[in-house]
């Protein structure tokens, strides 16, 4: 008999996401302990050996709760059970900056890096399910800000890799079910205090009670449709900045420019859809030193008139010190005023 | 004094709509009586004899109420009062297939474009709002088909126009009431039965309630730019579609074909973007005779597994009676079996 199907399908996740992995490589896995990632670790620790890998775990303690370190350990003891080794505890500081979620995140993912580079990792796996991918693209849809953000967590995103973004949360707890594993249950998920658990605990619930079953399913692929497309039109942009750099004999018109000043030619530009001309916009003021964090549509559209609807008005200011100008059919963005 | 300032955005939108209309033309709205396209009819009444254009209106009587005729009545004495002129009802009747929305959907807009050609209009105005966008936005969703169909409504389609998607349901009603205006309250717009309605009544409010105020505005903001993204790719895929269609040399030796088979060159799609080929193959199969209704995300994956996962694997049967096969390194879409 095989193993039952909610297994074998979060070990068939875990082998195709570490299906290009170099043999003997170690493969972390980092996991909280969690139903996700507790499944994903049980997979990992099937999985590696039979694919020639070596399967190790890295558990993060964040010090935000009571007994966290308690917990920690006895996911390093389980990890000992499934096989992983190396299996270790990262016990890191969470500072406040950018509010208690992402100060956790970002020290995390700086424990998650340091650990990988320490040990030799060639991957470490996270335990994202398609429910979290759902719960992202409902965040990001609040925003208004475009495919890539709608694009959601990637698949694969430098060293990491999320083998679950196709499986939901009910599969990996039945998984774990099934493999006698007891998941924690983080008290953090239950913190209405925390936006993403609003929106797993109630928003999600009431769209799929007004619109149907599904709708976690469709989120999710709303967002693999949504990253494609992204990278599409990213991969246009780029071959489109590339070929719309004004001539050495337009730029000498101009005179001399602050270093790093990106010169474009307007009128190279007017075949370009609207979409492709505001990414080429974006990046070359991100390439002339704008901040890319904080140059938002507004931004984009702004330095757009410029190039559509010129009517002679003064440059535009950018953040990072930046300014974007029109002078002898370019488009001039350069360190400094306009 | 000018108008109060939620008059001044309603005549402002109806103006921007109509600028391009040629001078002396005819404009219709289509109004329901309703908050949104009475407000709408009023804007149209103002802008059209100050703009050069006459203005006309038409009610289209569904007779699925109680008293819809005197309704559609009451508002083409609004009209005259107005002075919109033609103001005609149109009296339809609404059938079952598909449900009660889109018959009574397919029956408004069979009269819209009736009354139109017979009229000689240039173009119709529709009601629709910033609201009713996030509305479709959110609806569409659900589905999870990607960029074009969250794009939602157009502001242009043909001789439809849609001058207030970017103006809330809020500012039409303050419209009106500034305008000594009142609008007809559709009990429908109160019924349950209807996903719309709840998607009105209870989903955008629970967004707006655990996501923070605004979520109306940023999913009409993601129609908007879904759609431009949408129109580049569309582009891209087009003009792709026509830089792989295979040469002679390749199709003689594939020998006879049905007519209006399509053969597309496969090793010319190497470098295209996933989102890229994707949409050449629907292209490429809705030309050979598939229908486009019916032809899903699952069909198109699989017409892509012959172009990337070849494994000598059997043709793939199309809705329309159309098939996709590989054969001497071209993909061909023809009708009849592979």
């Amino acid at each position: 008999m095989g193993p039952r199907p909610v297994v074998a399908e979060v070990r068939r996740a875990v082998r195709e996401a570490v299906g290009d992995v170099p043999a003997g490589a170690l493969v972390l896995v980092a996991c909280s302990g969690g139903a996700d990632s507790l499944a994903l670790a049980a997979a990992l620790a099937f999985v590696a050996p039979r694919a020639g890998l070596r399967g190790g775990l890295v558990t993060v303690d964040h010090g935000l709760q009571e007994g966290s370190a308690r917990q920690a350990a006895e996911v390093v003891r389980v990890a000992g059970e499934l096989g992983l080794e190396p299996a270790e505890v990262l016990t890191v500081t969470v500072g406040r900056d950018g509010g208690p979620e992402a100060a956790a995140r970002r020290a995390r993912y700086a424990a998650l890096d340091e650990a990988a580079e320490r040990l030799g990792a060639a991957a470490v796996l996270l335990g994202h399910t398609l429910d979290d991918q759902a719960e992202t693209v409902l965040l990001r849809l609040a925003r208004g800000s475009g495919v890539r953000s709608l694009s959601g967590m990637a698949e694969v995103a430098g060293r990491y890799r999320r083998p679950f973004l196709g499986i939901t949360r009910a599969t990996t707890a039945a998984a774990c079910e099934a493999l006698g594993l007891r998941p924690w249950e983080d008290p953090h998920n239950a913190d209405a205090r925390y936006t993403r658990v609003r929106v797993r605990s109630r928003l999600l619930p009431a769209l799929e009670e007004e619109l149907g079953p599904g709708v976690a399913e469709a989120l999710a692929r709303t967002a693999r449709l949504c990253r494609e497309d992204a990278d599409a039109l990213d991969a246009w942009a780029e071959s489109a900045y590339q070929n719309v750099q004004a001539d050495s004999a337009i730029s000498e018109k101009l005179g001399p420019l602050p270093e790093g000043s990106v010169v474009l030619d307007i009128a190279a530009m007017g075949d370009l859809p609207v979409a492709v001309r505001r990414r080429v916009l974006r990046r070359a003021a991100v390439a002339a030193g704008a901040s890319a964090g904080a140059l938002g549509a507004s931004h984009v559209l702004q330095i757009d008139r410029l190039v559509v609807e010129w009517r002679g008005q003064r440059g535009v200011d950018l953040p990072g010190g930046v300014a974007a100008s029109r002078r002898y059919g370019t488009l001039i963005l350069a360190r400094g005023r306009p």
